[in-house]
């Protein structure tokens, strides 16, 4: 009997995945449900339903709602948060560093310090300078993690990561995958989807 | 002062509206929120987003997503659900009924009895046959009933409402909100929005 276990597909630029990320692992290790951190690239995901942006940028009226939401739930989490001038930002750097850092047992961290940085402290996290104290920060050798980033093999991690996550139905960030293949969207989901990893055992 | 209040706009075409509203009036009561229902129609405001279908058909994996959502989300409170063969279904007449019963004291009654018609009995809620037999539960006298809600003012009622709720930015359903104009939408915020709705006081 494999213990009970789940993926979590997240997108550095999904503001929903911020409350998320910054959670799941404190509930996970809770419930003893082991956690797969799942970078992943919602663009091409998107593209294939006709978006060529974030749908809460093509529909005004759910992204205005949206941060509204978001402020409230961060709030109601204790989480600090602040709407970023930049929406989406572009997570391609941080995703390939953060395949590197869940190889080297320092990826979630960088993951919530990335998250943090975008939506609690207002940085711009395609800037490579940004993602570099942060490495600093974690005592990681910025210019060895960037090549390692960078290298063909963590580009096809991260793009055979999208395609999964295509192939599986996903369609949004962040979303949480018990072992047996049932998908639940959303951070309003991830209790949802541990009682269900653990109700499956 | 006046004792907290929230307004739950809900559209009968909607499958998260249907858990919302056979629970939001006990959750009310609990928190001693003052709950006015308020039936519009998505149908004008889908298409000022340039939808002229739910966009649970229009995006097929976000569809298929929901139905197996709603699906775990009635199981967790215990609610029957059965996938409707139609979607989304013509609300029209029911709201209007809807609008009678709550001017007449039996509105919510009717509501989740339409509701469950539809999602847990598989019933066609657009068939005024189907109306008939709630309204006969009821103990209302159909025909009369039916008239009314054909009358000039109900109809005006009605297209009143989904202006009110397109203005005040109203995007799906259900959604509830507060006296002070706070927008919670989804099954997933009623507890917030009653929450909101008690410590705006």
């Amino acid at each position: 009997m494999t213990p009970p276990a789940v993926d979590f597909w997240f997108e550095f630029a999904s503001t929903y995945s911020y409350p998320a990320a910054m959670r799941i692992e404190a509930l996970a290790d809770a419930q003893g449900v082991r956690l797969r951190w799942r970078p992943f690239l919602l663009g091409p995901i998107f593209k294939a339903q006709g978006w060529d942006n974030s749908p809460f940028n093509i529909y005004p009226l759910k992204g205005r709602y949206m941060w509204r939401d978001v402020a409230r739930v961060c709030r109601d989490l204790g989480l600090p948060f602040v709407q970023p001038a930049q929406f989406p930002q572009n997570g391609l750097l941080a995703a390939r560093v953060a395949l590197v850092g869940l190889d080297q047992g320092w990826g979630a961290d960088f993951i919530r310090a990335v998250y943090r940085a975008q939506f609690a402290e207002s940085r711009i996290i395609s800037d490579p300078a940004v993602l570099q104290a942060i490495l600093v920060s974690l005592r990681r050798d910025a210019r060895t993690v960037f090549e390692q980033a960078q290298s063909a093999a963590i580009k096809t991690r991260l793009r055979e990561n999208t395609e999964e996550a295509q192939q599986i139905g996903i369609f949004g960030a962040p979303s949480t995958v018990t072992a047996d293949g049932e998908l639940f969207w959303g951070n309003d989901r991830i209790e949802a989807a541990l009682a269900w990893a653990k109700a499956g055992q």
